[in-house]
This record gives C-alpha cells, sequence and structure tokens, in this order.
C-alpha cells in the first residue's frame, strides 16, 4: 500500500505529488478545516460517484465552504478514474488559505482542491470470501454532533485508534463513543445483526456516514431484509450473531471475530453481500 | 489582523509565505496530525517559550511525533522574536508527509516543522483594562481524553463554534463539554470565582492545557490566591463573581459580562493581573 498517488491534481492542475504544493497558511492545514472522499474506481469508473459528491456537498454546505461548481470535480474524477483499471481517488477540499489569523473564516476565502489517485492495495479479496477479526479500541469517539457524519479533516482520533496496530488477529478495530454507543470502525462502518434484522449506529453524535453503509442501508431494505439505523449498545455486539464492515474500498468485509469470539458470516450478511457485489463490479454512479 | 505571516520557516528553511510550500502528502494537511504553539513575543523576546516547548514535547510524546531535538526549536524562535519588537508566532509540527496511505503511521514519517512570525493585533490594551464581553456556545465539545490538553491541529471544533460570530457584545464564546461542564473559550482558558477561589475546568476529558492557565495557576499560588483545577458547572457560571479569560496573547482579560449578566473586574481578577504583569512585560523564559 503505497503512500505515493500516481497522480495528483491541485484545484485542477497536474503537478508532481513529490513537490510542495500547499499554502502553508491553508486552512486545511491549519485546522483540517475540510472534508475528503475516498472513491473506489474499478473497470475505469468511479463507484457511487454522485454519492460521494452528494456527502462532500452536503459537508461543505454545513461548514459553509465554497465548493464551487460540483461538476469540476465529478469531471476530474471520471477522468482520473479512466486512465487506470482499478484505483483509488481521494478527494480533499478545503477552506482554502486563510485570508485572517485564528479560528474564525471570513467568508473570502477560496477553496482548495486536491484530487489524489493511489493504486488499489491487494488483500481485499481474501478478507470480502473469508471475513476479518476485529477488536475493540480501548479509545472512544468524542460526541458532537456539529461534526458527526461528516468526513471532515479531524482524524486525529482515527490516527489515535489506528495506531493500536491491529495484528494478524484484527483487521480493523471497533469504537464506541463517549457515551458508551458502538459507532464504527476507524476506516469503516459497521452492522450487527439483532433480533434477525440488520442495525448500524446512528451517526448524529459522532461517526461518518459512509457512502457503502448507505449503499447498503438502501440495497438491503431493496432485497427483503429487515435494516435500520439505531443505537447498538456493548451488549448488543455481544449477544449478536452478525456483523460487518462496510467502506468504500472495502465493500462488505465479514466479522469472523471480536477479540476472542469466534463468529460465522451469517445468512444477513451473505444477502448483503450479494446484492451489492454487482454495483461493486460494475460501477454505477448512484 | 493580517493572515499573512511576514516570516515562514519551513523545516528551518525561509521560504516565500505566498508560495506552495507543504506537500500534498503530509499527514497535518490529510488528518491534522500535529500539533502548534502560538507563542506571544515583546520586547524582542518569546513569553514563556521553555513552557510552549514543554506541551509541544509533550504532546509529540503522545502523539509518537518524532519532534528531533527540541533546541532547534528554541533558536528558530528567538532568532525570529529577535527580529521585531512585538510579535506572535505559530510553530507547527506535523508527523510529516505520509509513507503508507491510511490513518496508521509508520514510524518511518520525518516531521515537518512550520515557524509563521505574525505582526501583533491591535485591540489588546483595552480588553485589558476593561475586560470583554462573552456569550455562551450553543455547541458542546467532544469528550476524548487521548486529544484533551494538546494544543493539536484538529481545531474544527474552534473554527466551527468561532463562526456564530462574536459580535460588539462579545470578544469570546464559552464552550461547555457534552457531559455540560465548563471547559474554556474558542481561543482562551477560563478561570471563575467560586466561594473566594478561583477554579479553571479541568482539560482531561477536552479543552487545551494553555500555558497562561499555567503561568496564572503557578503566579496565583504564588501570590496566596487560592486556585486550583477543578469542574465548573452552568449553575457555578451563573453563581460566580468574577469571570476571567486567558492565552499566551491576551494574557488575562476580565469578564464584564456573560451575555445579559454584567460583571466587574472583581479583585481576584485584579490580582492575578498585578502578578502576572511583570512577566507579561519583560519575557522570561519559563
Amino acid at each position: 500500500m503505497s503512500a505515493n498517488p500516481d497522480l495528483l491534481l491541485l484545484n485542477g492542475r497536474e503537478i508532481d505529488p513529490s513537490a510542495p504544493a500547499v499554502s502553508p497558511l491553508d486552512r486545511g492545514f491549519h485546522f483540517g478545516d475540510g472534508l475528503f472522499e475516498t472513491i473506489a474506481c474499478v473497470r475505469r469508473k468511479p463507484r457511487f460517484l454522485s454519492l460521494h459528491l452528494e456527502r462532500l456537498v452536503s459537508g461543505c454546505a454545513r461548514l459553509h465552504i465554497d465548493l464551487g461548481a460540483v461538476n469540476v470535480i465529478r469531471d476530474e474524477v471520471r477522468h482520473a478514474a479512466a486512465a487506470t483499471d482499478v484505483s483509488l481517488i481521494k478527494v480533499m477540499v478545503t477552506r482554502g488559505p486563510a485570508v485572517a489569523r485564528g479560528y474564525a473564516w471570513s467568508g473570502r476565502e477560496t477553496a482548495t482542491r486536491v484530487l489524489l489517485r493511489y493504486a488499489w492495495p491487494q488483500e481485499d479479496t481474501a478478507a470480502q470470501r473469508e471475513g476479518v477479526g476485529v477488536r475493540v479500541s480501548a479509545m472512544r469517539l468524542g460526541e458532537n454532533p456539529a461534526l458527526a457524519g461528516m468526513k471532515h479533516l479531524n482524524r486525529l482520533e482515527q490516527v489515535i485508534a489506528r495506531s493500536a496496530v491491529p495484528g494478524a488477529d484484527a483487521a480493523e478495530l471497533l469504537l464506541f463513543s463517549s457515551s458508551g454507543q458502538l459507532i464504527c470502525g476507524t476506516m469503516s462502518n459497521v452492522f450487527v445483526e439483532r433480533a434477525g434484522r440488520l442495525i448500524t449506529p446512528r451517526v448524529d453524535r459522532c461517526g461518518v456516514a459512509g457512502v457503502m453503509r448507505r449503499v447498503v442501508l438502501r440495497e438491503a431494505a431493496r432485497a427483503g431484509i429487515a435494516v435500520e439505523e439505531g443505537t447498538v449498545s456493548e451488549a448488543d455486539l455481544d449477544a449478536t450473531r452478525e456483523i460487518f464492515l462496510t467502506n468504500a474500498r472495502i465493500g462488505v468485509w465479514p466479522v469472523r471475530s471480536v477479540g476472542a469470539r469466534t463468529l460465522r458470516a451469517g445468512v444477513l450478511t451473505q444477502q448483503v453481500q450479494s446484492s451489492i457485489a454487482p454495483l461493486l463490479e460494475n460501477p454505477v454512479d448512484a
């Protein structure tokens, strides 16, 4: 999993990824004052591009960042995706270079837009088939409805949680909130079975409203599976018979163990995987 | 209050502040994976430089960022401060450009160090003398002990709180935590009087352990004022007879109103101001 993108666009201009590019006054750099999307691209097409852009537009509106014409980004992503069979495209939008010192924004900033295209990592197919182990992180997420749901650039919680490195026994760490609810993984959303239904934690106090989470909520409902957002307690996690993780890149990963407890990939997980497989294989826009 | 620093050093090298300088792969830019200090400099000397560097070293240790020799930063700050009568120097340290994609750090990153020197804003003397109005922010801070106390680069909460722009009636907004305790202002720490003692909120669940807060705790105790860290409730705020704000630049600002409620600059506030005035006027290292 190389760090180096093979393509980098800054405000639409292609530049050398190894060269300095970002203003040292950028509010993304100073405050994490911005948002990002990680878009999985297969068969030279971005998956669920409209859903990603919808979330980006929504986040920019919440933060009062002037994104400009979203079709500019749409075209950039499509063009970047078309050049290589599979790739991961990260789009970052910040409020741009500061026009005044301090936390307050003036409204006169010009947003910074960065597109980075990375090679697709290799480990994923086995994880989709065989499932992954997870553990519960000792760190709990802070709760702030003003930030919840957005894929913003304040990611120190994920950095810290992830630094308790998942070993051979765990590909992901589950995160609870400070008030004791299960929320997500460090880089994924989570679904658990409860009384025959699928529940994914609400993300209105913390966590990110993942695009694949949204796709699973929609496709599971279309497939006749009972699925909903809700609160998920530690007891729910202990009692569940099925868990799976979602994100834009991994699709659905069945969870085969939580710490020392072993689980099997259950029927709900398999149904969800089947229902979204065609969409992962042949990208659609929404 | 101009946004443009008159001096910018990147890893010790002087560069044009208006030129691109930061790697588009920097983890400070992607995740806010870093820390900063804002150091007030008067009479060509940084105030409390050793306290700032102590906090920076402590934060880097908590985040496992390899800061390198702290004396390099000490010398840079002193040198930058010496060139102009008064200034504000912001030092940023990030984990540096990513060596792998994703939140986890590898330990092989090389930290990025930025020094920005800004002109000193003008409004401060009146605020120190006459006090300022404050209001209570509608936004509450998320609580995460893993982040609490550090002056890290995840500042979206402050950006959002500050965007409810303080008007003529309010120079600062007071922030409560998600569990309902008073913590700080958007850019300041806070002290309140309770039963004749000064209390400043604990910063072990959220908030920043301010350098001026630390100086006030120390100097007030030396001056025989009863002062301590503690929890401060909404009722405490409503009942208090004195409040003041602290930060490295402003020193101590008496609070003359909280919303519609008027306060007078009380005797404790004046004692604290007197006890720290010599240290603000003639900078000492610690």
